[in-house]
């Protein structure tokens, strides 16, 4: 069956994310070095992220109220609270600075766009990403929009049933191998994975894991329409 | 033409909610008033939460987030970080307290739930309010659930439209006249206002600018099937 429902990711597929949170995690790592300079500052905000995340979910909000937690453990509540006001300071900044497409996003939408009904699917805050997707000017070129908590298996399979869509007839583009191929693949479904140049630590995949067919990597999303074409020929 | 859908919402209409916001804002206020005695903390706060809203949306994780910012500000940074521990962990409780129903709510779901079809309809937080409603047992008796950022004219004509609702075949049912009335009048379906004994000053309407016809007020929700069944006869 031919390809009739082409479905991306947003952060980090369409726009710049990750590398975002990299840098504030970097500002946060130098911030509390100077009240403890021998810190694995890393390694604790990983760890407090996600105990908290079947509290909090995905996105920025999560990122900073785990970002004072570490901040304050770290510490041993020694930082004062004006420090810490920085650190909400740069959530907010998240929040309201541009959508950053990637490279050639615009052009491969319009191209796909052409052939595929096209959505978006991506997971994390509500608030956020809708706000994120009204500041990226891509939001018309999709006809539809799911913003899941998760992406597992059953989301997946609750979007595909609700919007009436076989397996057989999607595809899903992204960054995470863990959240955009692994479970759409399963579904019987397909993937096309296309790497950003940092990966979360919770969204990386043992290779071992990788199912061995059902999707492609591409190393830009400049090649996606050539190798839809040739997915759907062979 | 008869009411077909039956729509609700979750907060202060099907579970306890408004009323623990205020019994953290109370803790709230006595662990600031032992550093500042006199500061105007529920002024401030809602003061914070309206500037913070576009940013920040509903939820718990906002709220978590401006109570922080209030805490600094009120105390000119010098809160110690373990009080803002403190608050950190009201957050937390607030994500995890089992879901408390109000009275009178399974019985009359299962009885309106075999006349009409029946959606939930929240906004806030995505995370939160689909942890809530696990945590409610009540899912299943939904046929569909849509978590919105913003209950607005356009976000319910939104839902209608993708789920092929007439407007005049709806009914939507909750405590908010922001929320939960005057948008769904607006767009010419019929509203049930059942409030809960406190609402938040954002939620709150003039008088004045309530609509004359298309909604009805109940004290509580044993009287809604009867309602409905006087709505369409008449």
């Amino acid at each position: 069956m031919p390809t009739r429902v082409l479905a991306f990711d947003g952060d980090d597929t369409l726009w710049h994310n990750e590398s975002r949170f990299n840098l504030t995690q970097a500002a946060l790592r130098d911030l509390l070095h100077r009240h403890v300079p021998d810190a694995d500052v890393d390694g604790h905000l990983f760890e407090l992220e996600m105990r908290n995340l079947s509290l909090y979910g995905y996105g920025v909000k999560a990122f900073t109220l785990s970002m004072l937690e570490t901040a304050i453990h770290l510490t041993d509540g020694r930082i004062p609270a004006a420090d810490l006001q920085v650190i909400l300071g740069w959530g907010k900044t998240m929040l309201t600075e541009p959508t950053e497409l990637l490279d050639g996003v615009q052009e491969s939408l319009l191209d796909v766009g052409a052939r595929y009904s096209l959505l978006l699917i991506t997971k994390g805050d509500l608030f956020d990403q809708e706000s994120k997707l009204a500041r990226s000017g891509l939001a018309e070129m999709f006809s539809g929009v799911e913003i899941l908590s998760d992406k597992t298996l059953e989301t997946y399979r609750s979007v595909l049933n609700r919007r009436g869509i076989k397996p057989e007839e999607f595809v899903m583009v992204g960054n995470s191998l863990r959240s955009d191929v692994v479970p759409v693949v399963a579904l019987g479904a397909r993937a096309v994975h296309i790497p950003y140049h940092v990966t979360w630590h919770h969204e990386q995949v043992p290779e071992e894991l990788l199912p061995r067919e059902g999707w492609h990597r591409l190393d830009t999303i400049a090649g996606l329409s050539g190798l839809l074409g040739s997915m759907d020929r062979g």
